[in-house]
């Protein structure tokens, strides 16, 4: 564990950083006087309309507490009580919610091998023999991650089609967007793009790694699948009473594209991590870097260098892959500092 | 619903507060660069310490996100699967949680007739037969609230008197301390007294009815109950992720017993608003104002022309009595304006 | 505990009883080599029919190994996650499940009071207040026992009054009758009549406790409520691979009313004890007598006399009360005799 | 679907035959007058008597409907609330049982790749990394199957080694023997040795597909477990309350090894089949015949063929497997016809 105060830029997490100074701002100008509880105040009431003008005239949203919470309370509503879920391996709900959507939904989810965090049509396929089996757990949702915990994006079209995939077979596709704005971002669109117009049913967005304190959210994008949201979410424990001061940090991330000016930053951190680390002698790139982590394969004795001074977690102890992620407020002088670093222990690892 | 601008001091519910400026403050303070996420961070540390000297060395404490997260994680601390919770019919688990208990738990409530909210050991032992009896749910915990949700308070005495009996038959005490504060405050004693000293085992802490922006926890007081606690509170989506920013909150709630100044004023405000409303026709107490809220049963003609100016809520639409509920900011001024308003009110109603 | 060989005649519950000789035939008859597992088998579809004989061409039926599993799975086909069922405080459901409802369901039951184990429209009236709360278990099942725990029947038009008003109020109307055959024999009329007729959604039918050896089933009454039901009877651990050995039983019960010659045999053994302990000094009898069992106030000598020779269960251990079961194969000598000892036991309790 | 009457044998399942003489009467016989319910009776005091003889003085049985109710019971006394279960990927709880473990225990199942249905401690160890971090469920229960889903057996040092290997890392081992007795019998060896000598924690026993009507149990092997398992059967809906009529089942099978009989027959007509189609053109088995299932790769059109007369299922359809299962009353007769057709089918399939 590092000991170091002040305490360095991390590269465990986008949740190692603190509070975009915006977001804090509007948590401080929420803070005049009495307000209704459990969202019936007016910032809630203005950050309804502002994912209202970002998804679409019918989206709904829900502010969560956690990111867990939002991906539980969202397939909440997708899922009949012998449905299963068809997610990636690396789902974050398959490998990092401690079976919350097991034990909290009673829900199966069947893990599909997924090389860089992506399925496909021809995953999901191979799946639906199942349909209609009352031995079987009843394929009914797909969940991918955008972007995915390897940190690759689908494009739109690939949203598109799976989507279109799904739905012509009666399942639904529920996306965890943790990091939905670093996959936009990346991708140079907007969140309309990758979610609404590609046939997305709920999402969870995530404001918490985009430079909030502690706000995510569900938005429903199929208006057929709202009914019991506010009971869903109730009962999962995931409403807030003084729910204001949730709701102004996502309308803070919303409000001038603040999401797309955080994760953009984060994102030319990662590649520019990338690329200083490219060519390095042992060192090689295990996924594309299409957002905000980057999982260098390094020297295992690098490895064990470089984290008595840098936090991040090993990725594949086998395979030596590590991975660092950056967040809206990593800056150049961050990266280069680190990847001097890096250069330095990859040195003494190898001998080059 | 009212529309005024700004909105009126509302005496719905301790939750339409805002965030004392102290824990302001503190969240702008934890605002400082990185720290590790999920409670790895000093500001939780501290935190746990200050908890350790109020409740005792023993104590543990884990940040949750609101109440109803708070009783379901402690809950689950105390129940095998084929286990029921005995509590007063009027506990907030049993009325306004959504049935989370039952369906995130999987538990049985069984409501005990509680004519001002507090139960007693006769109540518990009524239920008892049922133990050792595999038809049965077992009789398991005991959940009190304290304050209760009728405003009123268990002696230290009594609380111990629950506990010796309950653990004399193998069961165990739990506390909805949602409004601990307002019960220690009123009673003129530490939190400690009413809690680990009269033999608590876990309580649920409350924070944001006491000045907080969203912050909550539960307290192990039995040591031998804290080995899930970690991975109970993860799978119950109740694990933040930048902690700091919620343990600098409950933090700043026990630095130099802030909470006991803001209990003590919104006390004295519902004990101001009895005394005032005491002697006016038509006009009685349900029950004894022992804490920060007032159910007086008053003309129905009273309460409809007051709700057009004021928030509250109706406690029981049949016997006329609604619910007033103070808080740390109210001041007398709000009382004595309400108090003419209600004279008014009640003058017009009864022709008096 | 009794240890007397041959075991006499048990007066504990009508589950003591063994199978009938036409159930036992039948299932004798059906082990004729191979059939298709699941309930693929001819057996099976005779059943269906005969219980659309009885109950209508709109109803389906699926067996189930025991009342609470038909409960059990039955109520699953009425409910949201956040909804609640409505039931008198003695209902099996509430009572004697081990909390099956609530864990494997997750549910919350809602006990009203209930004299003599019915509730009627203004009972459930006083719980609707719930209904659109988001903070509340949404009322949506009312469950009710036929006959009741008590012993007691609802007519006809009783159960056509709770199935009207809950109906006009979006909520359902769920049916225990693991003693239905003993209510319709006791009444005088058909099982359609009490059920399909009277607007019951979904019964629990009851065979074992009529001289099955093991049998009952979910009967749909609504046909909007059938779509799930494959999967929830086999999620629920209640399909039975070799159905046909089910089945028979339920067909045997069904065929020409031998469910009402038992229950009407048991009945009139109940009427011929109640009748023969009425007027015995220090005897009452609690509820009136419309079914199977019998439960009378008794002095506590005679109850601890009794005891010593004959199974029964104290229903109220304070006031004295216990409960007499009669089966299909209690026989006026079972109670002639019976009656013998319990004037004697009496009369030495009471001097009398 | 096939309509032939009389039912020919079946080679769909083991649960297409019907009851074993000597089990059915041994119900018939358990039907003298009345007994106490839920297990109180002498015919299951004898079976448990049965079962400590052939599993040793510590373990306790408990009788369950069917193979999913005997496995969710034994499962759920081994689970934590955030424990995962390591299984097969063709493990029976993962593919068939509607997700029922998810669903009612809220367990997380973590399918392991496994060629020929069984696992290995590598496949356990590559699991292991995840004990003790809070964001991943906790594996606690590997759970293997004897026989496999696929026909093949664990040896007893087989078994051995994963308990060994569990055991040293606080894990337990679950066994599902819903064919244990086509294992042992394969193996020439008693059950004891493939469970209570190889250290199985507990064991699903399985009595349907090897005889019986509806039989099935649970055996505790490793006394600790028991405290919860009254409870745990009563609530999961798996009480009989005439339970004598599962007993005799049970028991009937122990007696005189009655198990091995059934078992040889069905393991050897497996054999038969199997050598039968050796050397077939076309004709490849896919896994090894240890117990009583076949797993032939046929040609597309010799399987349609066969499936016009004959009941079985496709295994996988992509690489055209199918799957035969033989069953204690498969006879000579039985197979040497079949596997005249089969010759024809395959001929005409392949032209050869």
């Amino acid at each position: 564990m590092l000991t170091s105060t002040p305490f360095p830029k991390s590269f465990a997490s986008d949740n190692h950083a603190g509070v975009h100074p915006a977001v804090m701002a509007a948590v401080i100008e929420a803070n005049t006087g009495d307000a209704p509880a459990y969202g019936g105040d007016r910032w809630t009431r203005e950050m309804e309309d502002a994912f209202r003008a970002e998804f679409g005239d019918r989206a709904t949203v829900y502010p969560m507490f956690n990111g867990t919470g939002a991906n539980v309370v969202g397939l909440s509503l997708l899922l009949r009580p012998y449905d299963a879920v068809l997610c990636p391996v690396s789902a974050h709900i398959n490998t990092s919610e401690c079976g919350a959507p097991e034990r909290l939904l009673g829900t199966k989810l069947v893990p599909l091998a997924a090389e860089d965090g992506k399925i496909s049509v021809e995953d999901v396929r191979g799946q639906l023999s199942a349909l209609g089996n009352v031995q079987h757990s009843q394929p009914r949702v797909v969940s991918i991650s955008q972007a995915t915990e390897c940190g690759t994006c689908y494009t739109a079209d690939e949203v598109a089609e799976l989507a279109e995939f799904v739905h012509a077979r009666g399942l639904l596709l529920h996306m965890d967007g943790a990091r939905l704005a670093n996959a936009a971002a990346g991708l140079g669109c907007s969140l309309r793009a990758l979610t609404t117009d590609a046939g997305v049913d709920v999402l969870s967005f995530g404001g918490t790694k985009n430079g909030a304190m502690g706000a995510e959210a569900i938005v429903i994008l199929n208006p057929e699948l709202d009914a019991s949201a506010l009971f869903l979410r109730k009962q999962a424990m995931q409403l807030a009473s003084k729910m204001r001061f949730v709701s102004v940090q996502l309308a803070a991330l919303l409000a001038g594209e603040l999401w797309r000016e955080n994760a953009a930053q984060a994102n030319a951190m990662a590649r520019r991590l990338a690329e200083g680390v490219t060519g390095l002698p042992g060192v090689s790139l295990r996924y594309p870097v299409q957002s905000n982590s980057v999982f260098p394969a390094l020297p295992e004795k690098a490895i064990a260098e470089l984290q008595q001074r840098y936090l991040f977690h090993v990725w594949n102890a086998e395979e030596r892959v590590v991975r660092w992620v950056t967040s809206f407020d990593t800056t150049a002088e961050h990266i280069d500092a680190f990847l001097a670093d890096i250069r330095l222990a990859v040195q003494a690892a190898t001998g080059a």
